[in-house]
């Protein structure tokens, strides 16, 4: 895989392809006003903070604040307007996706930033805290002249995503539905004797025919007594009968990730494992049914403990409930036990409690649900109850 | 997909499944000698520094030193031991897995640094500038007693991993075996009419089947005039007869990657591809031809350049020559125009020039060579001859 580039740009962009999928759409994203909408909270959140420059690295941030989404860059803030720096390899698809900044080609994006700031128009610059390394960080405290001060901020960058606008919500139930049609399709396929490791390529085989860029992170198959390790590998062992087969897999659609978890037995289902299901599935249930704006975040993953630790299960749900999904399959806001984080209208975040055995078998059951006025709305559509294959 | 852990580990451990394929191996990444002769070379570079502790916040370091794979931690040398913090999720992997650490389960890694260097033993910590972000250099800078300097290193640990040892060779040589019967099968399957990003699923299908963890990075799969963009990704253009298309991919095993780049005619190739393809293998040939220790990588550079440059194609080589592999897919040294390093017995580097001609189409042809005493072995397998399917 070739890594740096040294010069010119390629005339063609990457994204051309890309975008030739979205006939009719708007820029990826978001469409201009939503950029501008997006530039403007910006703007109060400068003001607020008395801040006359923003330093925003986060790939992700960029991505959501220009359009850009590319493999580096940087994006400056600044007085009514936005810079964004790239080297050769991303002008084109740069000037292709993005909106409302004005695009700089630089040989390092660092130097070009540097090259700006020296200006000395910014006398506050500030920057996310987590989007920057300690390295790059030195590298432009260095370079700045003395009259800019450096001011590191917490995530309240990544908290403005939390909230999604009509554009984000629909990626999102376009990649849940791409995701549902790839599980369903695999599902139909799962046999005695296959490995977990097959049935975690053939979901991502199933997720790209689908439509899906890529999977949404790697999928998680994991079936007997490996079900009880929440963040398994896929591995070589055997589904069979009897089993517990936890599938925690996601499409990406537009940049916008979908992430749900379907627990399925295979052959029979014991007594103790229908009812370590069922007690999921009732926790599953009522987190959801309190789901509306205002409600804190701790409070839904105390409703889904609750349920568990009275079916005598507490200790085995080794989680937290759920989190918000967007153009990161994990960002704000934290469904945890800790979280002082309220829900807001707009917000999507999953819940998904679990059971972890050692050594038996473990279920969870995880949909993503959008925050609407009066509660919540289902976004992952495939059915809950359990499927015996 | 869970994030988030809250109290207890699961008793079995993720990696007991995966290393049940490794039997009558020793643990991933080394055996316990070879820790060690990682450990010494850790503490020769502390003593050289007049550092008494260090700190390895970079996954794949931590990797490198110790074993452990998870997705979190922190590792700190002081003294002759090493200690790893982990949190509940990770514990009994990091027993499984790790060698020559002390392990200590937190809630929080950083916290539980934190609490260790309050005891004061360690003067002057030094810490990877390029793994730790400003937030959490921060966290530890202010957590720290007033006895306590802290100083940034640049990126000599990355260095101490260029050169590979017979264990990391040989998992190298595996993930290449694995990616060449997985292309080998696909190629066999492409067909007109197929789309670039079902080539790819099918790929990434192949590369699962024979045995890799997972592609080694989004496969890239360009066809017709989208090979003239080095990073294209896999659209929903059918490949065609006359069409170049080039294939950059990578299996993974145990943790250490491969990555090869063929670029394939489909039905007929024209006398200006023909000439086009001819270039770059040939820059490919003589790059590889220079390979030695002891060789400036901008030297490998300049030959691989020089025979584009010659054939008149010198401006549509928009990349660097190569880079090293190993744990991660780019990693030192860095063959480009500008680098100053010297190659070494025990690199394993790529090789991978290309020709890109906007609008029209693009070659690149990639392999992975050893450095060995008197110049390198081919750790690719694809033949690099034209083929026309």
């Amino acid at each position: 895989m070739a890594e740096e580039q040294l010069s010119r740009a390629p005339l063609i962009s990457e994204l051309s392809l890309w975008l030739s999928r979205l006939e009719n759409r708007s820029r990826p994203g978001g469409g201009n006003s939503t950029f501008a909408d997006r530039a403007a909270r910006l703007r109060s959140f400068m003001a607020a903070g008395d801040i006359d420059g923003l330093l925003i690295a986060d790939l992700l941030n960029i991505r959501y604040f220009c359009g850009f989404s590319g493999s580096e860059g940087l994006l400056l803030a600044q007085g009514g307007g936005m810079t964004l720096f790239v080297d050769g390899r991303y002008t084109v698809q740069a000037r292709q996706e993005s909106s409302g900044v004005n695009i700089i080609e630089v040989t390092d994006v660092t130097g070009g930033l540097l090259e700006i700031l020296s200006r000395g128009t910014v006398k506050k610059l500030g920057f996310e805290a987590s989007g920057l390394t300690y390295e790059r960080y030195l590298k432009i405290r260095r370079g700045l002249s003395d009259g800019t001060e450096m001011v590191s901020l917490s995530c309240d960058i990544d908290g403005m995503r939390s909230r999604k606008d009509a554009g984000e919500i629909g990626r999102l139930k376009t990649a849940a539905s791409i995701g549902a049609r790839a599980l369903g399709k695999t599902i139909e396929s799962i046999r005695p004797g296959m490995r977990e490791r097959e049935c975690a390529a053939l979901i991502d085989w199933n997720l790209v025919m689908e439509g899906s860029e890529k999977p949404s992170f790697d999928t998680i198959v994991a079936s007997g007594a490996n079900s009880a390790l929440p963040h398994a590998r896929p591995g070589s062992r055997r589904v069979e009968a009897g089993d517990f087969i936890v599938i925690d897999y996601g499409a990406v659609f537009e940049g916008y990730h979908s992430d749900e978890t379907c627990t399925v037995a295979l052959g029979h289902v014991s007594g103790e494992h229908r009812r370590i299901y069922d007690t999921v599935l009732s926790a599953h249930d009522r987190a959801i049914e309190a789901v509306r704006p205002g409600v804190l975040c701790r409070d839904i993953d105390a409703r889904a403990r609750a349920c568990i630790e009275d079916a005598g299960y507490g200790e085995y749900f080794v989680h937290a409930t759920g989190h918000g999904v967007g153009l990161d399959v994990h960002e704000a806001p934290r469904l945890s036990k800790i979280s002082e984080q309220r829900l807001e209208e707009g917000m999507v975040v999953t819940i998904e409690p679990g059971i972890y055995i050692p050594g038996v078998c473990g279920v969870r059951i995880e949909d993503m649900v959008l925050v609407t006025t009066g509660g919540c709305e289902l976004i992952t559509g495939m059915p809950k109850d359990l499927m015996i294959l």
